[in-house]
């Protein structure tokens, strides 16, 4: 892997970075809270896998999100290997000071395209939520710590339905205006499909469409995508197709979708990484490590996870008989 | 859906024919055998949701494949309602002979990649399954039926690993000539991925090269995907954006993999339509009644089925308060 070809067409892709979100955005909202000690391990086999960027929790409310209360102590308890950023949700000012004092290198921060969801989530409107965004990028840019910024519903609105490209791009354009004039360009600016309402088409129409944004501004753009409809790793495949190189998924394809009960949620890393790398796109991500983790992490929350990779297994691999 | 969108660069995408093989290929390794009125049933609910073509039973030997022993009595029983096509497998003339006397309207015949694949599967080598082919497609077209041809392996071998594209293009090669000489060309060539084993780029490549010898014969090419590594829709995206026009897939994601028994096998038909109408490629098909058809299936079956879209529900769906 990738497969021998005598003439790919495919050796001018780039590289693509994956981001595990899968220790946040994965176990918030799952039926088991793993402890902190189990937790960091998590990050760390995700680390030997070759991660280099890692949502390992969220400085948000402990009493809305029990699975997160532990962020101050496991920010304490993780190795600090070199060239290893570890992200932290960070959802307004308190947050952040959180966030600086557990000394994490990077905040993950959210601007909404729809006010219904923005005010549900956040209690306040999408165009209050980038500028709360603003305020969090000028502050992380005092504490010199890394900002991104997340477009939340960004193919669609599990509230308001279908989110119009122009809204996209409104909400997009204002996110770097409110970073600029704060002086603190975004590291990453994230499109992000929640709920899994993403197609192929569609991603590749709005990624070049902000990518004109994004470039202008020179900040790196990245997809978000969930495997609820199990368009994520088709998702993944058109937005690297147009030139996004990031992408954050979710180790296992843990975390659920909580407007669609019986679906999954995330994307798994390693479904994503098997298909880049085995179309010759390099990830830097060992395969055979991250299905071990994925292994071990359902060991940890008693279930076979979703990701198909992990459930297979490699191909080629040992011969059949 | 489609989407909005002020302006669309996918409006110039070619319509895209679905095939479902759930009835054949997704039926016959299931631990439940369906009485052949529920498998017509699904069949007549299949045909109600758009599907003009649909892979309905196979004409094998029925103590190797039991679930497949009713193949006449439900061909009997079927309505045959206009510009539906009703498909048989067919692996040996044995089998034509039993397929022309069923009145199934096209045969789906075999060519294989890998000479331990068709031994162990047929108990003939590589070559001499296309040998089989040909001698089965001119019998076909004496007796004035359609047939196809499905090159198995396409992306890889469970028992040889890498099955190498100059292995691909001579296989292809010959089933084209071997057809060519019996004055009967395929109705299609379907490249089969039936382990997981394709990722997008892959099939870009080798959808591209094997179109350059399909579209000197004047042949429909078409694909054929499993979800075992999660890449299935990703693999359907990636074919119909160098022009394949025609996919199998399984209603509700029915029939595993026998090469991986954790894994889902055939990806499923309503999460490929709803990553191409999404897109804006027309399929011509009922979403909402796929889905009741799954949902039904699994009723049949006992058991949820792994389609995401059937599992999740539509985007945008009504509102949630």
């Amino acid at each position: 892997m990738p497969y021998d070809s005598a003439a790919s067409s495919l050796t001018a892709l780039p590289k693509v970075e994956l981001v595990d979100v899968g220790p946040r955005d994965g176990l918030q909202n799952d039926a088991v809270i793993l402890q902190t000690a189990t937790k960091a391990e998590l990050i760390t086999r995700l680390v030997a896998a070759g991660m280099k960027r890692i949502e390992v929790t969220s400085f948000v409310n402990p009493a809305k999100v029990p699975a997160m209360a532990d962020a101050m102590e496991l920010m304490a308890a993780l190795p600090r290997p070199d060239g290893v950023s570890y992200v932290g949700l960070v959802l307004n000012e308190r947050g952040l000071e959180r966030a600086i004092a557990a000394q994490v290198h990077e905040a993950n921060c959210v601007a909404m395209t729809s006010d219904t969801f923005s005010f549900k989530n956040q209690g306040v409107s999408a165009y209050e939520s980038v500028a709360v965004w603003g305020r969090i990028a000028r502050a992380a840019a005092e504490a010199k710590m890394s900002a991104s910024v997340i477009i939340s519903a960004a193919f669609g609105c599990p509230f308001e339905g279908e989110v119009p490209t122009a809204r996209l791009l409104d909400i997009v354009a204002r996110s770097l205006d409110a970073a600029s004039t704060a002086g603190a360009l975004p590291t990453r600016l994230v499109l992000a499909d929640s709920i899994g309402a993403a197609a192929p088409g569609m991603v590749i129409e709005r990624c070049e469409a902000v990518r004109a944004l994004t470039d202008e501004a020179n900040v790196a753009l990245g997809c978000h995508f969930h495997d609820t409809r199990n368009t994520g790793v088709a998702n993944a495949w058109a937005a690297v197709s147009v030139g996004v190189t990031m992408l954050e998924a979710s180790i296992g394809g843990i975390g659920g979708c909580p407007f669609a009960p019986n679906a999954t949620g995330n994307v798994a890393t390693e479904d994503v990484v098997f298909a880049l790398e085995r179309s010759g796109v390099s990830t830097g991500l060992d395969l055979a490590k991250l299905r071990e983790t994925t292994l071990w992490l359902g060991q940890q929350l008693g279930r076979q996870l979703p990701s198909g990779y992990s459930a297979a297994g490699a191909f080629p691999r040992e011969v059949l008989v």
